[in-house]
């Protein structure tokens, strides 16, 4: 039985009206609608469609990702915790994305941020809970130190997720991708920004393991 | 409890008097040593060392990848089955070398070769045993479309491993890597011709499921 | 006799009244006019200067291709279909570019969108109509993986268009292009977005089978 | 009926053991070889294994490609011009593999050496086989200007390729790789030195050309 | 004697009160002001100083480059040719800065536009004038063959400008820099859209000719 | 007073001869020579010219790097310590090469080898040598982010030095040197592989210091 | 004990009552703020936030940085001089950056602008002031040239800050970047249009010298 | 009248008999011949094949460049002087092949070596000679400053030379290539090593000067 990574809707890109009348089709369809890259217009656009047609509906809004759930939609429960950690501010809009898509699965997300590099003994003070997550997803810009530095003090599967921040040589997220490619730790990575990817990634292996469990 | 990654000793660069000693360190203290990128010369090393040393070890090669086990080694045992594909026979060292991590680790490896995009049915007649499998290993060069197409079938988690073949633009797995990043299906990826990192990470993966299931 | 490439005007960076001029010189010389990248506020002005001066002529828009054709404008005939295919909705405004030059050569265009590799299925759906097309033009942005795909399959001559989608590294579509150049099956290829191109090459080839068949 | 590309043995990095097991299954199974890449070793080794076994088979050298053609081989018949041109002395091994390629598949190749932009009189003169022929291939290194002088002047579908000459920036045929996809003309590119994928897609042309013949 | 370059304003990225103060040191100074890369409302702004202030001075504008001179200025005279060349339309501004540089010391500008070499036989036309000039500058842009063709044909110096133009690989201007850099034929090359400098450099190469006549 | 860079011989690309000669001159002139990127045959020629000709004198050798001082030489003296730190084997021969330009310059070098940030208890135990140093070379490879990790935990300066190891994207030092470049932390660099400019920039900033210690 | 780089506060990409409260928590709790690429609109709240509540405060403006100190703020004291110099105008935003974290920290600066190579003799006469600093910030666009002609005239340890002036190939700073790294002098760099990092790495520096000094 | 450039044949990858016989059709038809990029071994073939031939013609050899003359042949006379400058060591292959393009033509060539900027005195004691050239050729790898510090200096027209010199980022003339295309004052470029180019093309403006004196 295939369950799968959940349907997203790309917004970027897109007209309101087509944002809308795509969101549409998935809430009529499932019950439920995921969104990334949803600028502010078509945010609006969405919460005022949401209010008119399904107004007992829940939105939940991720910095750029949306999740839409219908009064009687029965969410998927998936017995397992993805860690969630960033390196700074900028990182997080990045690991909303991921944990939007994770939630939306029904995974448990643990979510640790401003644990960067410069700093280091905030990270260390995080050890137990990173090593409690089945699956961690570390987002983390500039050098993008983070994840081989997670990855080095656990077992748990670390995906390591470039974040476009920095200026200059290696900035906009170049200089974290070739470092996480590079680590001297065991580490997976998505592209740059792509915490769509990073989130269901780890739903997929969260849902290994949750039905391991069974 | 921590399981971690089997150690590796990454022979390239290093004299044959430098692998043989970290190999006989390895053997000493764990009974086991796992060697990647060894050349032919350090291989031969390798071979006449264990033969007068411990003559009843076994010395298993994977292309450029070497694990060698004492008589009394007690290799530890994964219940979690990783499946590992390739396009063609260029990829074959990059997946050996992923392969020697999961056994090196105890997981059972599924294996299917030569089953690249540009002959497109024999792909599509091993969507079952790659549906089977735990976590994917999906190595390829040139375009590097097979794990994208691979993961479009299948609800297993698949960790694409460029390879560096094909020459002028793109060549030596640029096109790989940056097509697999870009991936419209959902992908984690590691460096090119990264074997090591791809099995290793395949075996967390299976390390959680197999405690999973305990 | 030459039959060439239809004359084209590349619209991006001129000036209203700049295009206007142009349009108006190929309608009065030829009794038709073709345009590419044409803006909103070009098209309009000329909508507007057709409707005043040659209201009887009829404006084809294809995204941002546009095509003016006089009333008593002969239009060429080709004897040949052109099969173009599109992996997704981002793939489609280069697509219709390529479609609009084909379309005013004469020939016959055979479209099929949205068969993406990350749905197989609907690319394998559409084998035979690929197959009948004397000539086919493949866009394709993020991994570009579908010209492949369908090249792998056919033997009609596939013409790759990659196309600037996909963010991060590889992204605006240099992981398309890369990947068509290194394609493991046999393709050419034309430059990122270039629909013009692809369609006029596609055009020439039409023209020599269309001539062969006379 | 698929007639599509003539299958080739990529001969380099691989063993000559490989090498001639792989060109005695094609002799066994068609009649016939085509090898691309080979190296004088290989080529030798392909030669007294060729004299040994099947005395009167014909071997025909193309630079580094190789046809070897048995005695009872009936070789396809196509009726069809591909025209190849080069710039200068280093684009003719580049030249060879493509021809090698159009016949083995039949083709009549009409072929022209060196005509580089730099004596623009000596192209010049060869614009009326060029126009004969029912598709070209124009190979040049450097700036790879070639291409885009030849397709402007004639009807007939140009597809370029870049050679790997040059020196510096823009060395090593990515000046003409680029040249060639700006080009201000119509072209179709295959990657630096990709005399194969020329002479495969030619033939794919001239197929479908001959075909309309009939 | 030093002669040099003549002296000029480099507009872009300065206010409109920092040029006109520029210019206006410059004119009380030396009787003239040169000004590169002048946007519109500078441009205004500087008509708006000087016919204020100096209403018999003379502006002459050649695209962003703006010449202003006073009534009683003594332009230097020299006696020698440059001639500059275009490809196409979107050239013209990267020309006209080289041709206001030219002017501005004196020397007479023999100007040839829209000879690309899409329509060879237009640059033919224009040999004998570009024999007869002293020094060459030639600007082209997407796949920049143009200062090739011309430097293969004339004894003349050439130096060629490679312009911000085309889209995809190899766009705005890195493909006919490249290609000049790697011309099988003689050339000095200046960066993209450097028309200041090309323009300057010719300058230079004429007054040793003109101090040659003398 | 100028004291200045210690006077190096970049021996990579000369001959043995040239390599002595220039070996020669500077022992005859200042009692003491000190080389860099020396092979193994340049060394030997090095040991047997100063073993016929001053069979006194002493050769310290530092991987590539090569210090020969007279039995006269009264070495400079300099009160300050270079703290140098490396992440593991592949750095050492870099960090070797900075450390023999601060030796030659009479500084004091506290050196640390293998604390890279994999292994990250390793390197905290060795704060309080890093704390105690006046200025610190952090040498690392692969993703080198151990120069971030010390910065973050000290207040004296770090000069960055990133190594040529890794394959793959960001191979060879390239992500090395982005991340460092991209530090969230305060660090200055050098080029990848450049230990020679590391120790004579730290032994500017420790004459400074101990110009100031007086 | 540490003294470490002054705490600054990264403006860009932050909206406006961010910036306002991250400023006010380091107003609150040490007396001052040091923020870097403000915005103009970003400014004009600070200065209203700080007219409101703290008009006995001082603000100054650096370009981008802002300092802003309390009535009762002690600033630290550094016995030492940072010296800074620039090639042009568009060097001194990024100077002025660095400026604000010397004085910050309580150093003397000395600060010489428009010294670029083009007029080398502009750059001669200020030898005396380099060679009196403890520590000099060089900053140049374009080709980068001056902290190589500096550090080749003082024994003064000199950070090169590359700033993204240029156009074309190398603009943006890349080749000031690639140019500092290649010195042929002794130079440690920072990152295109790191103001910030230079003049906290010469803080470092001087505090080191400073407490020598005591 | 046309003199044009030198024809030279360019050695590198061509076989022993080629070059030979190549150079024997340039001695037979115009009593000379120029050879760059030539090897060792074909340099000894070369002195054979003269010694057995033509005993009495000279052969100058210029590193890689080499120049036979047989003894009956009347050299060109090229009233004017070519300056060439170099900044170091690695810098003087590259001039070498300059120099024997200019010499070929008759040109005076005036060659300052090891005037680097990091050594400036030596540079500018070094400008009379610099300002009395016609036309200069500067050769300089690393960041590649001194033609802008050369440019800036004297009224001669400077055609820089990027040469492949420095290791890690920018190098391989890279850095070079880039500082002199962004350089501050007026240079025009050619390739990185294309001392022929260079030569040939200072070789076309002294033929100008040189003819506008007669
Ligand atoms: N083929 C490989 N690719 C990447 N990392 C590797 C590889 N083989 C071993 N490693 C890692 O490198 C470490 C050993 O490096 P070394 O100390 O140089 O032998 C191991 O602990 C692994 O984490
Ligand atoms: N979208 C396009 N992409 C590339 N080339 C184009 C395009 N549209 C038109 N062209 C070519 O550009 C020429 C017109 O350029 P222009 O003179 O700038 O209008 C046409 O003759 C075509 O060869
Ligand atoms: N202009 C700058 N460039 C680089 N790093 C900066 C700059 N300004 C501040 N920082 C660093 O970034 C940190 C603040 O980042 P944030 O938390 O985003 O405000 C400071 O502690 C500084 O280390
Ligand atoms: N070192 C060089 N760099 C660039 N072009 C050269 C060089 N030497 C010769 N050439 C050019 O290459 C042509 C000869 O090329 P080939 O036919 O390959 O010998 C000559 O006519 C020159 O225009
Ligand atoms: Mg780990
Ligand atoms: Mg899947
Ligand atoms: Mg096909
Ligand atoms: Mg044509
Ligand atoms: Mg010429
Ligand atoms: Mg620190
Ligand atoms: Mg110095
Ligand atoms: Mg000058």
């Amino acid at each position: 039985q295939r369950r799968g990574v959940p349907e997203a809707i790309f917004a970027e890109g897109k007209s309101i009206p087509q944002v809308v009348a795509l969101a549409e089709t998935a809430l009529e369809t499932t019950g439920r609608a995921l969104l990334t890259r949803v600028s502010d217009p078509q945010f609006a656009a969405l919460e005022d469609y949401v209010a008119e047609t399904t107004p007992d509906a829940t939105i939940h809004r991720h910095s750029g990702a949306v999740r839409v759930v219908t009064a009687d939609y029965e969410p998927p429960s998936l017995e397992a915790t993805v860690g969630i950690a960033t390196g700074g501010t900028v990182d997080e809009a990045v690991a909303d994305e991921a944990e939007a898509v994770c939630l939306d699965a029904g995974a448990t997300v643990d979510r640790v941020d401003d644990v960067g590099v410069a700093a280091l003994s905030r990270t260390l003070d995080q050890l137990d809970r990173f090593r409690d997550a089945d699956v961690m997803i570390v987002a983390a810009g500039r050098e993008g130190a983070l994840p081989t530095v997670v990855a080095g003090l656990v077992d748990t599967p670390v995906i390591g997720v470039p974040v476009s921040s920095g200026y200059g040589y290696g900035g906009d997220g170049e200089a974290a991708l070739a470092g996480m490619l590079q680590s001297c730790t065991v580490l997976s990575v998505v592209n740059v920004d792509a915490g769509f990817v990073a989130g269901a990634q780890a739903t997929l292996i969260a849902q290994a393991i949750a039905t391991a469990r069974d």
